[in-house]
């Protein structure tokens, strides 16, 4: 049995200056006037995250990471502190707790530390007393006291991280978008709001372009199967639940499309054709620390044979490095870049007791003339690499082809 | 026997802004390059704290103490990572440190507390490596690991009680004026840099209007007998050292004179002429947290007297109320407020075998029309309290009666 406590995250945008924090701590009150236990999670305010790191490259454009986590660690005391004086002004009781108060025990990773514990008796003691607990999401301390953060979006992580130490009830992400869709709004304007998604779908989704909630902190919720409610800080409609299992009668195939245009393809010509190869390049990549998405290997010609992935634009740098060293090593010809793509996912659970999924899916780009770059499959999704001007039109294609538009249903 | 580690404290207007904190790291590095262990102690950049402050303000305008100091803790731990980060370009090993981090503990009065103990372990252990350790001026924490400030100029008695604890060699205060002069250069354009002033000179000089440094902080050296050494951090003139004896041939009668225009005069009316009324009036003030400076009980008629003094302008509300609470238990007549005074003070420890000292200053005042109002007097000091528009012109005159110019050397 879960405890009756809610665990509540407000992201940057939510409470971006005083008027917006003012609007979400009159949100908090009626959560304490309902009687329940409250936890809440916030982000640094607006764009302090960044405009302290753009101050801290002026001074050294290689920071050290350390002194990056204890200068950006002050983005959410400032805001945990401030939200803590507006429920003050309400009458609420509250108190305001950063990363080394509640005890979250990170690892040494400095700006991207992962969390090994949460200490919960501050917490509880304060709770149990009454008290609105406001939390610096992002930040934690290694066991050596030394100031750490989660990395981005570690605030959603912070919060689904509470709220299963906590056994809390359920943990609201509250955020600037209304809900999961079934694609980006802003680019295909017949999306529709999803109601309920399981923790697979939404991972998927997330790691496919929705940017509704941090990736790490839905495996977290999903493994310790504590319910997401995503909604929106700045209207009262209903969002979307994200759980484990969904009691439908019969299962949609598909529950959402993905866009992505940030990453680049790159190809790796001539690569001789023997065992160990792609082992050995993706080991350097990941060495590395690159993320990398698609692989596809294409037909080998004689000895030889193309390999091409995806990676984030961010890591072209990196990768370009890696990869000349790699063909020298390995023999291959050379290294080709393609920032001129794009990739759409079809994503749902689905598909597992629905074959016909990916047919339909190549049919319907075949028909509107687009090509089909790379391809690549899940148990639960979909994914096409097109040219980058096809992208969004591949997009609306593929939502109306599986009747995910608001007329459809 | 100190150790050879040196405490330099950098306030707010030192490292202002990125150019400044540029700055300070070259003078830091020079110090490196002595072979010195040292240990930086930093306040929040320029207006930080103020700002800090006012925005909480706009959410609540009689916030927590306790919310107040997690809010504004955030200004030096800003300044702390950046000064690490600019001497890491210098390539210098350095780490910045929290009060948390350090163990500055203090008791828990919020926003004023007071050190209890200052833990040396790690600083020690970061300052043995060979790094320079930059610690977060002006906070601390409780027992309770409840983070907590030490009031207005709190960097300064953070460097002291630091330099204290490290039995360190010498306490360095970087400040926004080349040491301590003769008198306010602004007003008094004669007024000469001493090089040498004792702690009971600073100390009064300072409590009566010279702003160099934070009275508290000057007790503490005071009372482990730390010199200090204040000085410019904007060029690399000579400064001001503060000691606990200066062996002098002859020891000059007066070292500075001070003016003070941010104080009023409360005088209540026809108190009953009783024992014990003084003592319950100061009680109440006491109780109110009223720092009341000069007291002054004038001649009684019949059965009544006027007790007249003087308390820094920010008080006077709280006087007000306490005032007219106490007037109506003791049975006075009322209380008259004037906000028309200026202070001048006249400081040296030669004062203590120089007899003539307070005659000089009233005559020379008098040969000049200035009207002396009230006066007090310590060992060494002498205070009169004149009209406002009279207070600069007192200040001058009494600057040049006790030869304190350039020119009388």
């Amino acid at each position: 049995m879960r405890n009756k406590i809610y665990v509540l995250k407000f992201g940057g945008t939510s409470i971006a200056n005083i008027k917006r924090i003012n609007y979400v701590a009159n949100r908090i009150y009626s959560y304490v006037k309902k009687g329940y236990g409250l936890v809440v999670v916030v982000s640094a305010m607006g764009d302090t995250t960044d405009n302290l790191i753009r101050l801290a490259r002026k001074i050294n454009p290689c920071p050290s990471e350390r002194e990056i986590d204890m200068l950006i660690s002050t983005g959410e005391q400032i805001s945990v502190s401030l939200l803590a004086m507006a429920l003050h002004k309400r009458k609420l009781d509250a108190i305001s707790l950063v990363g080394h108060q509640v005890g979250i025990i990170t690892d040494t990773k400095h700006t991207k530390a992962k969390i090994l514990k949460i200490k919960t008796e501050r917490i509880k003691k304060e709770v149990n007393e009454g008290k609105v607990v406001i939390v610096a999401g992002f930040q934690g301390m290694t066991a050596h006291n030394e100031i750490t953060t989660l990395g981005r979006g570690g605030s959603d992580l912070s919060a689904v991280a509470i709220a299963v130490s906590l056994n809390a009830r359920m943990c609201e992400i509250y955020t600037d978008v209304e809900g999961v869709y079934t694609a980006d709004p802003r680019i295909v304007p017949a999306a529709r709001k999803i109601k309920r998604i399981t923790f697979d779908e939404m991972l998927e989704l997330a790691s496919r372009g929705a940017q509704v909630m941090q990736t790490r902190a839905i495996e977290v919720a999903k493994r310790f199967n504590i319910p997401l409610y995503v909604r929106s800080s700045f209207n009262k409609k209903e969002g979307t639940t994200i759980m484990g299992k969904i009691p439908y009668i019969e299962e949609p195939m598909v529950r959402g499309i993905t866009l992505m245009e940030n990453e680049i393809k790159i190809t790796i010509r001539n690569v001789p054709d023997k065992p160990g190869i792609a082992a050995y390049i993706f080991t350097q990549l990941a060495s590395g620390d690159i993320n990398v998405d698609m692989i596809v290997q294409n037909i080998s010609h004689k000895h030889t044979t193309d390999i091409s992935f995806t990676i984030p634009k961010s890591s072209i740098n990196k990768v370009r490095k890696i990869s000349s060293r790699v063909i020298k090593r390995i023999g291959a010809e050379s290294v080709v870049t393609d920032e001129n793509i794009a990739k759409v996912s079809v994503v749902g659970v689905g598909m597992k007791t629905h074959p016909g999924v990916a047919a339909k899916c190549f049919h319907a780009l075949a028909k509107n003339k687009i090509n089909i770059e790379m391809i690549s499959t899940s148990e639960i999704s979909i994914s096409c690499v097109v040219k980058k001007k096809m992208g969004k039109k591949a997009l609306r294609i593929l939502h109306k082809t599986f009747g995910l538009g608001k007329l459809s249903g």
